[in-house]
This record gives structure tokens, C-alpha cells and sequence, in this order.
């Protein structure tokens, strides 16, 4: 193959013919392809129906203490759930809050405690100034609405292989106490794919920061959400090692099973330093009585122990890899050669992340768009939903079936091919 | 029976003596009793084990417009469940937000937000001098202990036998634009069992206040909680009477099946006006996907429609309401006459409220404890925990069985006498 940097003006415009021919085909074709959010396929959402029968009007729902499930009570969840999320994390159990179907939502309640009554008796944020958050490029969407809905100034990190660049980090953190959090995805990160290396994450717990209220935001969402189980991917636990690194309370980590059994019908849960725990079930005594306990022990059952939950993800894996490895191959296929894009070859998590030439991301996903396939919107992989190079594009191969994955990826990279060619003969 | 004002001192302390030798008794029995909070007992929530047969693996979990109640989406709630919420308090489906377990955790946000990003473009009330609300008295715990975490000034309002001091109230809102808020339970109040009559209600609805973001929080737990399904009372519906009174955007309305099918395993939601719900939804955006899905149509399979959850109504009121009969019928027998107590007579909800002797509530309920049962801490039903004249109880019969009440009643009785006693010899 020729990189197209290398084609001549008439080969250019030869090909671009040739591409809008084909495109006007596809156009033809009346698609409805969506790669756009990282949802579970029926066939996954299908693996947690025997969920569905582990009750019966007959069950005793009585947890593992006593408590009984169905009625008030129980601020940080029932024993049993707070083992297994911990042992999804690797961290103990009183140092985990059970709570309901979102992550994001207790992400938002931190942010929102951290503004109205402060964290750990600092200020409140909403006191302040200025407070700002970093945010490691291309990162998670709803990460960056919560702290923009807050009015947090966000500040880009590049990500790199091993993960978002220490030294900048290292840098801002220590000599800027306005800024009061950073928005992690150690592993299989939201777009990246990207897994932290050892390093980092001790850099990350050594960090010295500035603001004693400053907190790292640790969304372990796809912490076991491997796609090969004879590679997994292992990361540092992080609060014992920022434990060890004399920051006990500088992390909050999350998680949930919204990718494991069901989305917004899961369990989610934080994980934190006693004292942290401590602070934060006394401010949510206030908000609410206890999660559903309920759904709490049908996952418990569901599962019996963290074992029956790798178990099931490796049933994930079964029906998540062939769809990665269709979207890379086809790529590769495709795009090999043309220096006109690159992309993640994730071992896990539910994005490939894409970057094509600077300026020209919006006029692929438009051009997708265009031909009946929605991509997540260009730039909302950043904050502000402005992408400086206008480059990245988030890929999200997991609802469609492989056949429409197929589809879908070569009509990508058609729309890849023709958005370069056309930028190249702007130049 | 003689009052006991009217004893003399020998009297008085002859029958101090008396008493005292009953309480020992009870103190020997080695009792556990507790009428301390209003939870649904085990035979109210064998009602709802049903619930758990409704769907098995095999089952189709769409909702009534194709959602896929398994996977991501939907804010608001899916239709049938809006539906089934909006005809537990008598308004449109548009006008209802379903949420998760807790209506609690709904009240809470609201508020939260109005401190952070203020209410339908007025300014957040964080950035305020002074925020204040209403607190009709005796009021819900926790409705007081949101507003007191957020260092709102709660204010007292005496609640009459139609509802709480209008007159008070409506010269306090119109004159003072830093009340931001009323706090009510319209019907069966907690702890009163008061139900707003149709003037107190309409008078509400049509308040002049100085503060363009001031809300009425209508906490209407207790809407279809009846105990005499031949005398159910009805209160005009707050968000018709608002509307009509030209403040449409005046009132956030609360409810869940809590005390309906399973305490925090249930569904909540708030209904209030076109306006404020586009306001809602755009800020809950930034917070959560949506929530449980699943169990919102659980709940809805369940019930089928209202009627279906009126008859399941039928059964909890055929439990209360011996329940309740016998607390007022044993105090009645035991404390008629002595003129050292009033309580009320609830024909719904879960509560009766007990006043005694002016500064004797604290005395009681220790002496209580010191017996083996456990009260609401006297002082509850007012914010900061302070009862001026300490003299509200708050009774919750729901949770022990029949038995057990009866006893406890009886022992409650024994401990208002006996404070009452040493109130009068202390004189």
C-alpha cells in the first residue's frame, strides 16, 4: 500500500472519485449501524438471565448477618455484596459501600459532597476559587460532564502506552493546590484501552499533591472485563499502595456490574481509606436510607463468590473478543499501510480508540452518520467535547452483531479513506 | 378517673409507689420491644414475596414502548412504570420522574442541586447569605436532618388538626424571600396522621412567596396508606391546585412504593411541572444513565395497574389497622381521663403521635428503654432534635406483632404515668 501523504494531487483525486462511489452505495443501502455506546449485546445481557430465577416467592432473603432484605436498613450494603465487590477490586471489605445500579452516580455524589460540605473537613469546593481536575486524553464522556456540570476546569493529560504522562502530572499536582482531582481508567481505559503500567500507578500513589483534598478518581470499570483470559492484564492494587505511599485517603476507587450482569440494574460500589469510608457514610446517612438489598443478594447468589463472577466474564469474553479482533483485523485490512489513522488493540474493556489525521474526526463520524451508522460524537472523548487535533474517535464494538461490525468497520474506514484524501487535497 | 392534676401530694406519691413496683416488674421481663421506626413488618412484606415469581430466565423484560429494561437508557423511567407512579398520586405520566429505591435520596438531590446549580435559573443557594424552611412540627426526622445537613434554618410551624398553621406560613413566605422551602406531608403526616383539608391545601397551593425559588416539598408517603378503606380520605392533588392558583412550578411531589411492596427495594419518583421536570431531567443527565429498569417493570408486572396496587393496600391496612386499634384503644383504657397525655387517632399511615405533660417526652422514653423498648428518640419529630416543650412521641405500631404491641403499649402507658407523677411532685 501507498500512504496516501505520498500520492499525488491526480491519484488523490482519482481515488476520491472512486471512494465517494462506493460511499454512495452504502448510502444506498439504508443501514442503521451503531458503534456508539459501550453497551452490552443481548447475548451478554442474556448470560445473567438465570439471575431472574434465583428468587422465588418462597426464598428466604435474609442475609449472611441477619438482615433482612426486604425491609429498611443497611447504609454500605449487606456483608456478602461487599465481599464481592471487594474481592472484584482486590480490597477489603470494610473498606467498600455497596450502592445501587450506577458507578457514575456515586462519582457524581462525591463531586457533589466534595462542593457542598468539602471532603475530609477541607473547604468545601464550592468556596473556592477555582477548582480543577486533570483529565487524562481520550477519557471517559460522563467523567468530563460531571466535573464541566460543577464548573471544574479541566486540564488535559496526554495518555500514552503505559498511561497518562506522571511528569506532567507530577508536575501540576504538587505545585497547584486548586486542583483537587484526577480522572483515572487504570485499566483497559475508556477509550484507550490502555492498561497502567506498575510505574505509573506508584507514581500515581506517590504523588505529593498540593491540596490535601486532593483526590484521585479511580473508575476501575473493566478492572475483569478481559478479552483474553491466557493475557490478563494486572495493575497494582491502588489504595494499598497509596497506603504505602503515605497517602492513605488520597483515592477513591469505583466499581459496578453494570458490564457483568445488567446496566443501570447492577450493583455499584467505592471503595476508599477507612477514613474516608467513615466520612462518607456519615454524609450519606443523611441522603439515603440504604441501597436495595434485594438485588444486592439475588447478585450474590447469582454469582456465590468472585470465582462464579470470573466465570461469567469469561462467557463475556467469548462474545466480546471475536468483535474486537473483527473491528482490528478489518482495520488493518483496510487501513494498513495508509498512515491515514491508528488504533488500540485493546486486551480487555469495551473501546477501540481511533485516531485519524489531525482535523479530520468530526468529517468521518459525520460521513458515517451520513451513510446510517452513528459513532459517538467526534471530541467527546475530551473535555469541553473539543478535541484540540480533532482526531480521536471512540469505537464501541460490543452491542451490534458481528456481521454488523463487519459492516459497520468497513464503512468506517471507508469514511477514514475519504475524509484523508479530501483533507489532503485541502492542503 | 381522676385526673392527676387533681391528686394531691400524698396521693401522688402513693401512686408513684404503685407504679414504680409495676415498672420493676417489667423491668425483671427481660423485654426487646421496639416501636421506634416505621417499617412494614414480615407479614407486609410476605404481601410482596409474590413479586420475586414474577419474571424467571426465560422472561421477556421489554417495556411497553421496546426498551430493553436489561440494558443502558432511559432517564425518566420506562411509560408503564410513570403511569403506575402518576396514578398512585393522581397526575399525568409526563409529569413524573421514576427513580430508584428511595424517595428520601430524591428530596436529598433536589436540595443538593438547589445548593449547587440553584432552582429554574435562580441562584444556587450556596452562594446564599441565609437559606430557610418551614418545618411544620411534629415533622419526619429525616426531612429535617436534609435541610440541617445543608445548614438550612428550619423554622417551626404549629400543625393544627386540618393541616399546619396557614396563616403563620403565609405570612412568613410572602415576607421573607430567603425561605426557600416548606416541608409537608400532606395526608397521614408523619408523625401527626393529620390530613390537610381541602382549604389548607388549596391555601398552600396558592401562596404569594417572596422567593421566586421557593418549592413546597409534598412528600406524599402516605397517599394510598389508608387503614379504613371505607373512609379513605382524599386531598385535593397539589400540582392541578398550583397550577390553578398561577404557581405551577411551586411544588416538587414525592412518592414510592416503599411501604408498598419492599423498603428500599422499590421505585420512587418525583412529579412536579413541565418546567421544573425539564429542569430535573437536564441536571439528572449529568448524574446517571437511569435507573433500575428492571425492577421498575417488576414493580408494574406485579401490580398490573393502581387497582392491582390498591388491593394490595386493602391487605397491609387489614394488618395495620389492628395494629394501630390497639395502641389507641389500650392508651384510652389506661391513660383516658388522667389528662397527662393526647394522641392521635390516624385513620392511614404509620404513625401515632403521642404528646404528654409538657417536659415529660425525654423521661418517657428513658424510662422505656430502661424497660427494653425502644422509642424514636423524644425530641425527632422537631428540627435540631429540639421539642420546646418536650412533649412528642412518636409511635410506630407497623413493625411488631400484635402481641408485642399490646405489651409495649402497655408499658408505654405505665412510663407516662409514672413521668407524669414525678413531673407533678416535682411542682
Amino acid at each position: 500500500m501507498t500512504a496516501y501523504k505520498d500520492l499525488s494531487r491526480e491519484e488523490l483525486e482519482s481515488l476520491k472519485a472512486q471512494l465517494n462511489a462506493v460511499y454512495k452505495e452504502y448510502q444506498g443501502k439504508g443501514l442503521k449501524l451503531n458503534m456508539a455506546r459501550g453497551k452490552p449485546s443481548n447475548e451478554q445481557l442474556d448470560l445473567s438471565m438465570p439471575m431472574m430465577d434465583i428468587f422465588d416467592s418462597s426464598a428466604d432473603l435474609t442475609a449472611e448477618d441477619g438482615t433482612d432484605c426486604r425491609n429498611y436498613g443497611v447504609l454500605d450494603g449487606i456483608p456478602e455484596a461487599k465481599k464481592l465487590m471487594a474481592d472484584m477490586i482486590g480490597v477489603k471489605p470494610e473498606n467498600v459501600i455497596v450502592c445501587g445500579g450506577s458507578s457514575l452516580n456515586i462519582m457524581y455524589d462525591m463531586i457533589a459532597r466534595a462542593f457542598t460540605h468539602g471532603v475530609l473537613g477541607n473547604t468545601p469546593w464550592s468556596q473556592l476559587e477555582k477548582v480543577k481536575f486533570l483529565c487524562p486524553v481520550p477519557g471517559y464522556d460522563r467523567h468530563f460532564a460531571v466535573t464541566e456540570f460543577f464548573g471544574v476546569e479541566m486540564i488535559n493529560i496526554p495518555t500514552y502506552e503505559d498511561g497518562p504522562d506522571m511528569d506532567l502530572i507530577e508536575k501540576l499536582v504538587s505545585s497547584d493546590d486548586s486542583i483537587k482531582g484526577l480522572w483515572c481508567v487504570p485499566k483497559y481505559g475508556n477509550p484507550s484501552g490502555v492498561v497502567y503500567s506498575e510505574e505509573v500507578v506508584k507514581r500515581m500513589a506517590a504523588l505529593k499533591p498540593a491540596a490535601p483534598d486532593f483526590r484521585l478518581f479511580w473508575d476501575n470499570a473493566y478492572g475483569i472485563h478481559h478479552l483474553y483470559f491466557d493475557d490478563i492484564q494486572e495493575i497494582p492494587e491502588i489504595l494499598s499502595e497509596c497506603a504505602k505511599a503515605g497517602n492513605p485517603d488520597m483515592v477513591y476507587e469505583f466499581c459496578s456490574t453494570s458490564k457483568i450482569t445488567f446496566p443501570g440494574a447492577g450493583i455499584s460500589a467505592i471503595a476508599s481509606s477507612d477514613a474516608n469510608i467513615a466520612s462518607i457514610k456519615s454524609m450519606m446517612n443523611w441522603q439515603i436510607i440504604g441501597h436495595d438489598k434485594i438485588n444486592q443478594l439475588r447478585h450474590v447468589r447469582f454469582f456465590g463468590d468472585i470465582n462464579g463472577m470470573m466465570e461469567q466474564m469469561k462467557k463475556h469474553a467469548d462474545i466480546m473478543r471475536p468483535k474486537f479482533e473483527a473491528v482490528c483485523n478489518i482495520l488493518e485490512e483496510e487501513l494498513g499501510g495508509l498512515e491515514i489513522g491508528t488504533w488500540s488493540t485493546p486486551k480487555g474493556g469495551y473501546f477501540i480508540s481511533f485516531d485519524s489525521m489531525d482535523g479530520c474526526a468530526k468529517a468521518i463520524v459525520a460521513k458515517c452518520k451520513d451513510a446510517g451508522m452513528v459513532l459517538t460524537g467526534a471530541g467527546a472523548t475530551y473535555p469541553y467535547k473539543n478535541d484540540p487535533k480533532d482526531s480521536n474517535i471512540r469505537i464501541a464494538p460490543s452491542f451490534p452483531t458481528l456481521e454488523e461490525i463487519k459492516e459497520a468497520t468497513r464503512l468506517f474506514a471507508l469514511c477514514v479513506k475519504l475524509a484523508s484524501v479530501e483533507k489532503l487535497l485541502e492542503a
